[in-house]
């Protein structure tokens, strides 16, 4: 891990001349932090770049660039709850509350607002995932409660069953009478699903399945709304089909899903044979109430099978249109790929709500300034802009990216198209690791950025942070999704050996991964002015030089270790390696998603603030990776010191349209809810929560 | 902000060539993750490196080096409370709960215990803090609610009071009779300490201070105890002094320290003129009851004044030994520096539990594995040893450094040394910031590393990230704090040119900063060996220079700043630098202090064992830094590639060990408490707490 942010590689200016009179001076300078006096007329810092032309900003202008189709929806959703006082999240409040209330949100969100989320996901994506960003803006806790009842329960009937499924549970499911949950993940196996243990055995006799747990480790753990509400879950077992195997032996089919009852319709009493404990308290998210589930020679008829993509028949035979296990898992496990969209997208909502407290309170907080003269805004020092600027340029980032993740997403629902499915996949495994580990990370800064005042609970970083925190991990490991990436681009590398088509997202390796190859320009190398730094093209190439030489370099590392360590050893030792690859892949689509969008902007004024967030957000992304690129001479040493200079003055530039561009995320104070974090009046707001 | 960890720079092993035929293989491979099948005969990539010799590490010897003079005093806290369940803290617990437990956990220690925490930390400072971590292990809320009664409230007593104070507060604190605050941070004001605006007007009719909050700003905010517990509080204000300024005004004396009254003894009700509000939820430490306090003319006697460093006679006269404000505030504030010494202490006390539970459970915990082999140890992965060896690592680095630091601090206690003072403030500012911004990471790191279990709250890792995460803002923010570093290292670099002297601490800037400054050679700039590279004068040496790289040309670029911005503007122009500059200095001495410790390991299989770790953490931090010494050829590109190979083969032989390491930290079960962390079945204990 870096202890140190990309200050690290910090050394600029170095024109080294010793003067030893001029110390006296510095001496008295750096007793100034403590000791503000003396008599240097002083002014700030970035005054020596305000002869540069000034940007302005509009927030109306550019919210209304930013702005979706989906903000009706939102504001519907927002307003909604507004007028509900009694179903806001209280600051404190016990697992047990948390939970029903939890459950009385949604349920007012099904029932009184009107809302329907499972017909929304079937009928226009994009707009289901507006809802769930919107509904965590009340809570994350409810969003993820929505999230287990459609995306993944509700999801499982949608993708994995047929039409008999469909007729008999979808409006049950939608209108909140069937609560369910996804019984997947078991005590010994979260990642490795085909390693799961839980089996389901057809008894030919009763044309039923048995549900077991063979062991401890299989007990199904984590399952949202199995602790308190659910009454089915679609549980993931290997498939047994008694005789079928060699010799007369069971089969084992693999995985596949079952729909299991687990309370009774009526009395919501847990039925035999299964064994309920709750999980307890989590670090978030304690609005949903998990539990574990044991199961006992439970019985479920044929018909519970979800079968989509294999199907027992009366006689237990096994039909698939799908000729292997894999082949059956990969489409099994590819149809969940919703949740892991919903989840990058709400992701950048929360990066959203972070930066516009930290913001706004960078701005209203002043402490120390120069000797004799008032207080200076934190967001004024050169330090506190580079902790927040490159993070208000990624959450602008990420907005475009998630944009388009979902238009293709909504496409591939519309389409069913094979190679648009794989790039969904791996689109939505990069984004969604990349971009909830960088929220991680932005929430603990913007916390630390807000001092003393941040670690209230009611200005939010600490309910953000814990609610957040498990999207690194859950719908797929943030570590083990980047490896799906990876395997994705070397599939593609191979492809390009073969001369077979590319998918889209990546073509750029296709079409320039010979010039990338090629040792670097060493004359372009050099260039270090503004205009070529700031080049959209000079950037773009930069990201994508990165990325296919990591791509060309592990290829070849892993061949080299495949001989001697063979497939699993050659891959775990080129792990981090293979990480980083994936990183920069990913960072290269957000990249160029955003510059298609700075293009786009019909506003010529719009236009230009998004190009200088932008470039800010690009030349940060190349100056904390310098290593790399002055490593292997892509830039000279002058131009790394340039690169790092422009960083400094472009974080300077976004700071002076800070205001506006967090005021653009459109999010109202009833969202943010931090005392700090209000458009005006937030230390009164502050000091009257707390009782004054 | 780095979004991606070290890995960045990641490009080993370039023998880039194409070789189209192999690449079938590499698609296969690609596949592996999800379908692990395939006839390759593999084993794992660590195996290559298995032909060099095995080191053995022996837990017990580790931990005799490692253990203190204070381990005693530790058990002794430890197993008062584990005797007590009625003390532990459960996992879920509501904040007015928490904090009368909290507060029954104290006094059970002074009371039942017989711990006297004042007194130790007059007599023994260093015992003081190895109860403060010991405590810390129980509930974090605890520690710091005793460092608030004891570090604070009392240290102020015995720090800035008088024999008149000691006489009749020392013996009440100790005993827990007087509750008490330390009311210095104001809403508007908490680094910027001499812009507190509450004001202390002398009343020389009546021989009295009056206390006053002159508006919303000037209200004392956070205070420990204030809320519930607290009887009396240290309230710093701006000591007035009417008649004695120019013209017969009054005269602002600057920041003075008052013992002000806010409960009565006997029936604990608030006093008159005072108002207190509960500051209510906080992220953690919910222990602690943090309050809100306003005054409205509340009258105190004149021997309220701690008056240590500054008295108001009887005819409202003032009379110091110290000849300016800024001298005396100077001293009243260094007087304090021993909170910041605990946090330092405790922070790695915190990282060790963190560190413990995430590689226990990492190396029970498996999932995947080579095709028809068992599955693996996560921290068999080669991305799992990047994520925690080198946190492992730095627990050790941190370990050792903070022992320096606490026998500084007890020197300095009993000598009264001036330079020694200057020394240990700096010391203590540097270490507690790097070390509790290092801690606040790793536990988020370590949450992750964990997945879903990592999430459960009884694993802990929510609880310590909450409660620890302040200790990076209280008793001074990082960023504060890091500035207060790099001001006194120009301090001495100013006096190494005017032949003063310098502190010990630093003299390795006298010592070789030319040799420093002089071009790097280029020939050991291409050594590349294992030898050279874990040699611990090459690894000091790559650690100073880039300090003293930063340092002269910070000092560069400050001078001809100043000349248009004027010294504040200079600074914060040069800011990000010099926060660079004191990180490397901290690294730099914490370093040095692991090299001598394992100098002084008297056991050689013990010695091995930490110079490996020590080879670690020196490597990986250059390794982090690689962009600096890139850019100045410090390091050859091909010693950039071996420096990066060794980190990952030096975090696979720590792994080897890792078990022994941490059982080294002599944590015992009741600290750790998370079932996935402990020493044997983890799992079971797990299943078992859920209900199973």
């Amino acid at each position: 891990m870096a202890t140190t942010s990309s200050r690290s590689n910090s050394n600029p200016g170095s024109d080294d001349d010793d003067s030893t009179p001029a110390m006296r001076r510095l001496r008295r300078l750096s007793l100034h932090l403590l000791q503000p006096e003396g008599p240097a007329s002083s002014h700030l810092a970035p005054a020596a770049c305000a002869a540069r032309r000034r940007l302005e900003a509009d927030a109306a202008a550019l919210a209304a660039y930013m702005r979706g189709r989906h903000r009706a929806m939102q504001a519907r959703v927002y307003e909604f709850y507004v007028a509900r006082p009694e179903l806001q999240t209280p600051v404190e409040l016990p697992t047990a509350a948390h939970r029903e209330l939890c459950f009385r949100q949604m349920a007012a969100l099904v029932r009184d607002a009107g809302v329907r989320p499972l017909s929304l996901m079937a009928a226009d994506p994009a707009e289901y995932f507006a809802v769930m960003e919107a509904v965590g803006g009340l809570d994350i806790s409810l969003a993820i409660k929505v999230g287990v009842q459609y995306s993944l329960w509700g999801g499982s009937i949608i993708n994995l069953g047929t039409k008999k499924h469909k007729e008999k549970f979808f409006d049950k499911i939608d209108n909140l009478e069937y609560p369910g949950c996804f019984a997947m993940t078991e005590l010994h196996h979260g990642s490795n699903v085909q390693a799961l243990q839980t089996t389901a055995t057809f008894d030919p006799v009763n044309d039923e399945f048995i549900i077991d747990t063979p062991n401890d480790g299989a007990i199904k753990w984590w399952i949202g709304n199995a602790a308190l509400h659910g009454k089915f879950a679609t549980v993931f077992a290997r498939l047994i089909l008694p005789l079928q195997g060699k010799g007369g032996e069971p089969a084992d089919m693999g995985i596949h899903a079952f729909i299991v009852p687990i309370r009774d319709l009526e009395t919501h009493v847990v039925l035999p044979g299964i064994e309920i404990n709750d999980c307890g308290h989590k670090i978030g998210l304690n609005g949903v109430d998990n539990g574990a589930l044991r199961f006992r020679s439970v019985r479920i008829p044929r018909d519970n099978l979800l079968n989509r993509f294999g199907d027992v028949a009366r006689d237990g035979k096994y039909t698939s249109s799908l000729p292997t296990i894999n082949k059956r898992f990969a489409a099994t496990l590819g149809e969940l790929v919703g949740g892991r969209v919903g989840l990058a997208y709400s992701s950048v909502g929360v990066l959203k709500v972070a930066v516009t407290i930290a913001v706004r309170y960078a701005l209203l907080r002043q402490q120390f300034g120069p000797p004799k003269q008032p207080e200076i805004s934190v967001l004024d020092y050169q330090s506190h802009q580079h902790k927040l600027m490159p993070m208000l340029a990624s959450a602008y980032a990420f907005h475009f990216a998630r944009g388009y993740l979902v238009d293709k997403y909504s496409e591939m629902k519309k389409t069913n198209d094979e190679d648009l499915s794989a790039d969904v996949h791996v689109l939505s495994s990069g984004l969604k690791s990349y971009i909830t580990s960088y929220t991680a990370k932005s929430i603990s800064i913007c916390r630390e950025s807000c001092g003393g005042h941040g670690y209230a609970a009611v200005n939010r970083f600490g309910g953000l942070r814990n609610d957040h925190d498990i999207f690194q991990t859950f719908e797929g490991d943030n570590t083990v999704l980047l490896q799906q990436v990876a395997g994705d681009l070397l599939k593609q590398y191979q492809q390009k050996f073969k001369g077979g088509t590319i998918s889209v997202t990546w073509s750029y390796l296709r079409e320039s991964m010979s010039t990338y190859l090629s040792q670097p320009n060493p004359v372009t190398a050099r260039w270090e002015g503004e205009d070529h730094l700031r080049d959209p093209n000079f950037q773009l190439d930069a990201f994508r030089y990165r990325t296919s030489r990591l791509l060309h370099s592990v290829a070849a590392r892993l061949q080299k270790h495949m001989k001697t360590l063979g497939g699993f050893g050659a891959w775990n030792r080129c792990l981090n390696h293979l990480l980083t690859l994936a990183e920069s892949h990913i960072e290269s689509i957000i990249l160029a998603r955003f510059i298609e969008a700075v293009k786009s902007c019909p506003d010529e004024k719009t236009r230009e603030v998004l190009k200088l967030v932008c470039d800010l957000y690009a030349l940060d992304r190349i100056w904390n990776d310098i290593g790399t690129y002055r490593n292997v001479d892509y830039v000279a040493p002058n131009k790394a010191k340039a690169i790092h200079k422009l960083v400094d003055y472009l974080s300077y530039q976004v700071r002076l349209v800070a205001r506006e561009l967090v005021d653009a995320f459109d999010l109202p104070d009833q969202i943010i809810r931090a005392p700090i974090g209000m458009q005006s009046e937030a230390y009164a707001q502050y000091t009257q929560f707390v009782g004054f």
